[in-house]
């Protein structure tokens, strides 16, 4: 199985308008709710891609439980959450109908106990023998020390276990210098932690820093890739329009089934760039659409670059 | 004791926001939750005058349990709502603390089943006899007949408790037929109910159409009454500033208490609209400032208009 850890988990809430106008009052047409942060979005496409998931991290209070049974139904996907006393944060997307796009309103995280923060460790340490990978997602709540990520990388490191890390700030520059296998920055993220904003300069620079290979996501523009074996970028044929939302999660699942079974890099690549694509393209926020995967996987254009 | 009928009961949030940018994302700085709806909100204010309170409707799921939880501690309050299967709405009020006001995004409604109904029904025949007045407030929710609140007030005056009827629509016209003790429309529900914009005419036409009194609120210009002693006018010594979210139901909490001490029209206006003006100066939505209700009490100027 592949474990991915969501120390700051969410309840996604959507809420549709006919119009958004700030200051007036809306009738919410559509409501809807999803189990959310970054580590649960990327179990959930991994499981839909075949794959068994464990999902820990924290939920706790009616919003906990409510993500909880959002996922129960997931086919091939294991809550092992670890229930804490503070409840599980919502975030909030308005989705303006006519213009199309989505206003966001993110809670703040509720603080873990450093009980509850030990009794994550002891889970994760049982769960870690039976992973094939395991990935860090997203922010960390607060109660949790800044080098949370960078213990949560040195222990997975000692049970043999490959590890991606996903996340921004000084969580990742800790965390990048404990030598994962793999990190997923965005554009922001690298330049934040390397202070360039040329993507080939701060990939190679951020790949310096500690991590095994570094997949820079830049959007529209598919993904760079500095690793072992070169750099490397994955271009999708044309922009595909739509809701970005979880884009990012859909290539961190794609590249964690590719360090489970060791493709070649270019194939890692090809499938990242056409799976996040496919989430831009599909009318759910966070979910992929398979046809268009399907459509875009054969010609995703993968390159070898000079460094 | 006071009874209130909230059908259409609410978790009323509010998310703090440092400036709202339509299509950004927003770091949520502050997030409260109150018991809402209508009745619930006249329930409080009533309470916190001094009136023992019974509040029913319904409630459900693990919105209606917060809901619930946020009542209990009220003194002077007791939670008489109908648990139903269907989840208690919730509406999101985002305050912008740049700009200083508010947008509100609602949610519908959840249906009442008619074995609900029938329950609800059953309750309030046997919370009338020990009440001194009743207040049915608010939108209908989906499963509930248009005409509901003309039977609930048919079934009030047969118990011979004095009744108060604050919705809008349709189910104000139907409700106004069967003849409650007194109706307490806004400026907008006056013109849907009477076609007309002139607040003297239409609170009048009102009173026409079966209700023994009506009292038009008018927001910063005070409180119209068309009364059997008259037509009176209650008007603050100038414009409040603030909030005005439950201004009207503090309005319908002192016209209840007016109407259980059967107090002179004169003094029971004046009362409502310092009330009224005192929950649009508190900082928090639908509470009100006990000291500006002091100072203003004195100060509404109540006039008898010629009809």
């Amino acid at each position: 199985m592949i474990l991915t850890v969501t120390l700051n988990t969410a309840l996604d809430v959507t809420y549709r308008v006919p119009a958004l106008v700030p200051h007036a009052g809306h009738r919410v047409t559509d409501h809807a709710e999803r189990p959310g942060g970054k580590g649960v979005n990327v179990a959930r496409v991994l499981a839909a891609l075949g794959h068994d998931t464990v999902v820990t991290g924290f939920a706790g209070g009616p919003t906990g439980d409510r993500l909880r049974a959002l996922l129960a139904p997931v086919p091939r996907l294991t809550d092992a959450l670890v229930t804490v006393g503070a409840t599980t944060r919502r975030t909030l997307a308005v989705v303006d109908a006519a213009a199309g796009d989505t206003t966001q309103f993110n809670e703040a995280g509720t603080a873990v106990t450093p009980e509850e923060w030990a009794a994550f460790r002891a889970r994760y340490a049982e769960l870690l023998p039976g992973a094939a990978a395991v990935a860090l997602c997203g922010s960390l709540p607060p109660g949790i020390h800044v080098g949370a990520y960078a213990e949560l990388i040195r222990t997975a490191r000692s049970a043999g276990v490959p590890v991606l890390l996903d996340t921004g700030g000084e969580p990742l520059r800790r965390g990048i210098a404990a030598r994962p296998d793999l990190v997923k920055p965005n554009a922001d993220e690298l330049a934040g932690l390397t202070g360039s904003r040329d993507p080939r300069r701060a990939t190679q620079d951020a790949r310096r820093r500690g991590a095994h290979a570094v997949v820079g996501s830049l959007g529209p523009d598919g993904l760079l890739a500095a690793t072992p074996d070169g750099l490397w970028k994955a271009t999708p044929p044309a922009p595909v329009h739509g809701n970005p939302t979880g884009a990012g999660d859909s290539a961190v699942a794609a590249l964690l089934a590719g360090l489970v079974t060791g493709a070649p890099w270019p194939d890692r690549l090809a499938r990242a760039a056409a799976l996040s694509a496919a989430t831009v393209a599909a009318p759910v926020a966070g979910e992929y659409d398979p046809t268009v995967y399907a459509d875009l996987l054969p010609r995703i254009r993968v390159t070898e670059e000079t460094a």
